[in-house]
C-alpha cells in the first residue's frame, strides 16, 4: 500500500493526544517523516514518540526537504492560512485543524486557494465523520417531518483546562475564542444532519473570567429546510447536555451514543471520527474520491455561523451575507 | 362581609368553567347580580347555573341596570378595550380576562384610562397568581447568579379543541392567534420570576392548518437583569415540557408541581390562581392594596412581549420601542 510521507507541524496536545494515536494505526497509509514546533523541545519529544521523523528548526525548512508529500497542522488558529499556502506553493497536501482560519474574510483565502490547486487542502474537522450524528439523520423520517432542533451544550472547562491554558486561546486573535474554536464541531455536526443554515440571531456573554473571549451563546437560528434551531453552548458553567429533535409524528433524543427515536432505542457504536478523517484524506490524495468532507467551503461555513453569531446582538444575520 | 354586585359578561368557557367555580367558592366576597351574553341562550344556561341574576340583552342595558358594582368580562379579545371603557364611563369596576386587548397600542388606551379613574381596571392574568412561580424566584439564590432560563411548552390541540373551535380564535383579530392568547400567561411566570424583558429575537410558524394564527414560535430573549431566556411554544405539536434555570452553581427544573433544585426536590401546592386573583380584585375595590398584579401595564408588558416576537422575524426588538 504506498505510504503518504507526513511532515507534523505543532507538537501541542492535538498532534500528541488525537492526531499521533489515529497515525499510529493508520502505519500502512502514513509514515511520518518530518517534524516541525515553534518549540524544539515538543519537536524532540514528540520525534521520540513516533520514531524517527526529522526535526526541523523552521516550517520553511521542512517544506523544502523533499522528504515530505503531505503537511498536518495542529498549530494555533491565526497561522492556518499562512501555513497552507506556503505548503500549497510548494506542492505539498495540508491537512490542517478546524476551525478554517480565525475569520469568514481569511477563511475565503483557502476556499480560493482549493480551487486553484491540484493538491489537497483539507479542513480537519473530525465530527463531519462520527457516525452517531449520520444515524440520525437517518432515522430522522421516523418522527414525520422535523420541525425543530434543540442542543444545549453545558462544558463547564475548569480554570486547569489544558485547552484553556494553551497560551494562543488565553488571547485569541480567532473571532469568539472557544465559541468557535469548539463549536465549528456542533454546527459541523448539526449541519450533515439538517444541511446548511440560513440566518442566525443570537446573544454572547462571559461568566469565567479566566477563559479567552466569550463563553456562552445562545442562538436561534433556521436551516435552509425550514428547521427552526436553537443551540446553546457555555464553556464556562457545566451542567447536563440535551440534544432533540422535534417532528410533526415523533421525537429524536440523542444521550451519549443512544439515539431514543420515540419509544425505540437505537445503540450507536462510538468513534471520535480522527482515524475516518485521515483515511479520507488519503483517500482524496490518492483521487479516490472528491473532498467533500474536509473541503474549505464546508469548514467555511461552520465557522460562518460563530461570525454571525456573534455580530448579532440579538438581530438576524444572513449567512449568504458572510460567505 | 361586603358583597360586591358583579355583572358577567360574556358567558363562554371562561365564565362557565373558569371564572364560576371560584365565584361560587367566593360567595361571601361577590354576588352575581347581571348576566349578558351575545347569545341569549348562553346568558339563559349561565344564570340557571348560577342562581338568578337578571339577565340583559345588551351590555349598555346591563351597566346602566343600577343592579352591578363591577362587570367580569371574559369576552373576545377584541372587544376588552371597548367594554372596558363602557364600564369605566359608567363607574363601574371591571376584571378583564387577559390578554389586555389585541395589540400593545390599543392595550395602551386601558393603561392610559386605569391612570384617570378611581374605579378598578384588572386583567385577569391568574397565572401571577400561581403559586409554584413565586416558590421558583425565592429558590433561585440556592443556585448562584441566574444566568439562563429555559422554557419548551408543547401544547399539542387537537382539532377538537374547545378553544380551537371558538368562532373568534379560529379567524383571530388580535396578533398571533394563540401564541398571545396562551402565551401571555407563560411570559407572565417569567416576569414574575425574573422581573422585565428589555429585547426579544424570534421566529414563529405555522404547522396546524386549523389553528388561527401561527402556532410555533422560538424566541431568544433578554431580562432586564441580564438573565439569558429561550423561550418555545408549540400550539400544533405535543410533547414534554421543559423548564429549567441555570446559575453559576446549580440548576432548577420545574416539573408539574415539583421543583427540583439542584439534587433538593420542593413539592409546591397546585393552584390556578383563579381564587387568588378575584380576591385580589375584591380587596383592590375595597382599597386594602393598590393593583399591581392585575394592572393594566403588567399585562401590557405581557403582550409587547409578542408583538416584539411577531415583527422580529429574527431581529431583535426592543420592548420599550413598544412600551
Amino acid at each position: 500500500m504506498r505510504k503518504i510521507r507526513l511532515g507534523i507541524v505543532g507538537c501541542g496536545i492535538a498532534a500528541k493526544e488525537l492526531h499521533w494515536p489515529i497515525l499510529k494505526e493508520l502505519r500502512d497509509k502514513f509514515e511520518i517523516t518530518a517534524v516541525n514546533s515553534r518549540t524544539r523541545k515538543h519537536a524532540e519529544e514528540f520525534a521520540k514518540l513516533v520514531g524517527s521523523p526529522e526535526i526541523f528548526d523552521t516550517y520553511e525548512e521542512l517544506l523544502d526537504s523533499g522528504v515530505i508529500e503531505a503537511v498536518d497542522l495542529t498549530i494555533p488558529i491565526e497561522l492556518n492560512v499562512q501555513f497552507t499556502e506556503k505548503a500549497i506553493l510548494k506542492n505539498i497536501h495540508v491537512i490542517c485543524e478546524k476551525p478554517i482560519s480565525t475569520d469568514v474574510e481569511t477563511g475565503k483565502i483557502l476556499v480560493n486557494l482549493a480551487k486553484q490547486t491540484d493538491k489537497v487542502i483539507y479542513i480537519a474537522e473530525n465530527w463531519r465523520h462520527i457516525k452517531k450524528y449520520y444515524k440520525v439523520k437517518e432515522v430522522l423520517s421516523k418522527i414525520g417531518k422535523p420541525l425543530y432542533f434543540n442542543w444545549k451544550i453545558w462544558i463547564g472547562m475548569d480554570r486547569n483546562n489544558k485547552y484553556a491554558q494553551t497560551e494562543w486561546r488565553k488571547t485569541p486573535k480567532h473571532i469568539g475564542g472557544f465559541l468557535s474554536d469548539g463549536g465549528v464541531h456542533h454546527v459541523a455536526a448539526m449541519r450533515l444532519i439538517f444541511g446548511d443554515i440560513k440566518w442566525v440571531s443570537a446573544i454572547t456573554k462571559k461568566h469565567a473570567s479566566f477563559l479567552g473571549g466569550p463563553d456562552f451563546l445562545e442562538a436561534v437560528f433556521e436551516f435552509e429546510n425550514q428547521v427552526v434551531g436553537n443551540y446553546t453552548v457555555s464553556y464556562a458553567i457545566k451542567s447536563e447536555e440535551t440534544f432533540e429533535v422535534i417532528g410533526t409524528i415523533g421525537k429524536i433524543k440523542l444521550e451519549g451514543n443512544k439515539i431514543i427515536v420515540n419509544d425505540e432505542i437505537i445503540e450507536v457504536e462510538e468513534n471520535m471520527g480522527y482515524k475516518e478523517e485521515f483515511e479520507d484524506f488519503y483517500e482524496i490524495i490518492l483521487g479516490v474520491r472528491k473532498n467533500e468532507l474536509g473541503s474549505p467551503e464546508e469548514a467555511l461555513k461552520d465557522l460562518a455561523f460563530f461570525e454571525a453569531a456573534l455580530k448579532s446582538n440579538g438581530d438576524r444575520i444572513d449567512l449568504t451575507s458572510l460567505l
